[in-house]
């Protein structure tokens, strides 16, 4: 099959499309022919080598991508060669073949494309995990999301919006403030211009935000927690602002708050099976009903996989960049 | 009435014995007769000026006291006067009187006497709260209690190990050591001479601790997240290590790990009186069945409140530092 491989690290230009074996599928596995994947952040940090695939996973970069399934390892329940499926990658999306943990895999939700349910995995299974599992967001409570129009952006907006809590999010223009706050976010910060503190407290009574997606790591740590709520939750799935920051304690202790810095990629297979259980069970529902749905800012071909990666370190897109075979 | 007043901030010598007007008694809440009241951390950070009462707490220092209780506010129900009893205080204890919110009232325990038990209130609720209702320590599960002898300390390490979990904790001596093992820690690990991550991490083959209830702060941000197991916790409550450290949030995130920090004082009435309600169903049955037990270094008069301090600042003792009206 032909796969994105990485013959060195470094920009865009070293992805490479190659001739490589055909994965093998293992008991409890499945292969899916891949349609499309999506390209993540962590994609292009794998590409510059800050970012090695856990024990056990592909080699080359993908995430999570849609197909059809080709064949069925030992020990496979559930699921038929032939059905259009997307899925949750510890790596290897950006192929034409995939082996996948059955526990991985969701149907494709009627209304959606197979292409675009390519973009649903990552970021469905990510703001689920992270905003209503781990910081279990309230109805009513204040979220605050960095990044509003990234593809995790766009989606725990909609989310959360549909959830009944208050959404704050920021964002990099004006044009992207109004699609954010198209999706279901009360206000869009733009943070060249604008104090994300400042806003979120004016806009809370000063009493600031429960919980905080943040995608920026040690550049935005110290606002963050000036920002939190008491009892307020932060929960850190990026560090593209860095990895070290001062932390004050006295002020996380003062609103008895906490840090979470969590991803998805490193977890045991059980753990991703369950997230995927209850995703399929609180978000597909939705998405079928037309309340939420995949925001896409363009589809590429897999040999224009530099491209997309360039187009993803700009950040003028707005959700997520797709890849077809 | 008698209390320890605070003239100006500084040493312990600034402690003043003095006449005051009587507490006045709101609607739910007791007035209690004093029997005796226990020494914390909090109460010598508030003398320095470090540590201000919350809004409507007495300006007295005391977070715990013992005694009987001598009239009922209005709209109380289930206690009545002459009844012996212990409170968790947002203040005020260092006095003959104190007015208490009948929320944070706790029966004697049988086999407690009436000095000893105003040494229960703040450690119960504090190691309640944030070992096993935050941070859901479960049997099995490793937790690292920093400051093994402290009040905290000897009642975190006997509620753990009766819970099933393996319990480690750091001591400064020997003799400590020897004292936080005999109430059921696995291992006491001396500071001064050995690296507690290293220890941690040789007694769980590399994996480190699930929960870490830490009284240092900034100083041990970095060792605590370098100790930490996937999935940990790190609760803070006391910053005698400073209040601002780096936190190395990749650490943290490839351990999909957290940074609680909290205290009991600034807590609204009712969530104070949740935690009482489940110390009293859960620990005070393990209290009077003689599993756990209060530890009391020594019992000074309300008059030695000086000398009470000195020695918690010299941290020579083992257990609570009782005062008696």
């Amino acid at each position: 099959m032909r796969a994105v491989t990485l013959p060195s690290y470094g920009g865009p230009e070293v992805l490479t499309l190659a001739d490589v074996p055909d994965p093998e599928v293992a008991a409890g596995e499945v292969l899916v022919d891949v349609t499309a994947t999506a390209v993540n952040r962590a994609d292009t940090l794998q590409r510059m080598g800050f970012y090695n695939p856990p024990p056990g996973a592909s080699p080359y970069p993908g995430l999570e991508c849609s197909g059809r399934i080709s064949a069925l390892g030992a020990d496979v329940a559930g699921w038929q060669v032939g059905e259009e499926v997307c899925a949750l990658l510890s790596g290897g999306g950006y192929a034409e073949k995939v082996a996948v943990p059955a526990g991985q895999l969701l149907p494709v939700p009627a209304g959606v494309s197979l292409v675009e349910a390519a973009g649903l995995p990552e970021v469905v299974c990510t703001v689920w995990s992270n905003v209503f599992q781990l910081a279990a967001l309230a109805p009513g409570e204040v979220l605050l999301v960095h990044g509003g129009t990234s593809g995790i952006g766009t989606m725990a907006v909609q989310l959360a919006a549909r959830h009944g809590a208050r959404v704050m999010c920021t964002v990099g223009s004006a044009a992207k403030a109004a699609r954010a706050e198209a999706l279901g976010a009360e206000r869009a910060i733009r943070y060249r211009d604008e104090d994300f503190v400042e806003v979120v407290r004016s806009l809370t009574d000063g009493r600031g935000a429960d919980v905080i997606l943040d995608n920026m790591g040690a550049k935005y740590l110290g606002r963050n927690v000036e920002a939190l709520a008491v009892n307020g939750r932060l929960v850190v799935i990026g560090m593209q602002g860095g990895t070290r920051g001062e932390l004050d304690l006295a002020a996380l202790l003062s609103k008895r708050a906490a840090v979470h810095a969590t991803s998805l990629r490193a977890r045991p297979a059980a753990e991703k099976a369950a997230i995927v259980e209850a995703v399929l069970a609180a978000v597909w529902p939705a998405i079928e009903a037309g309340e939420v749905h995949p925001v896409i800012d363009r589809v590429l071909r897999l040999d224009e996989v530099a491209d997309a990666h360039r187009l993803l370190e700009e950040s003028t897109h707005v959700g997520k960049i797709l890849l077809t075979t």
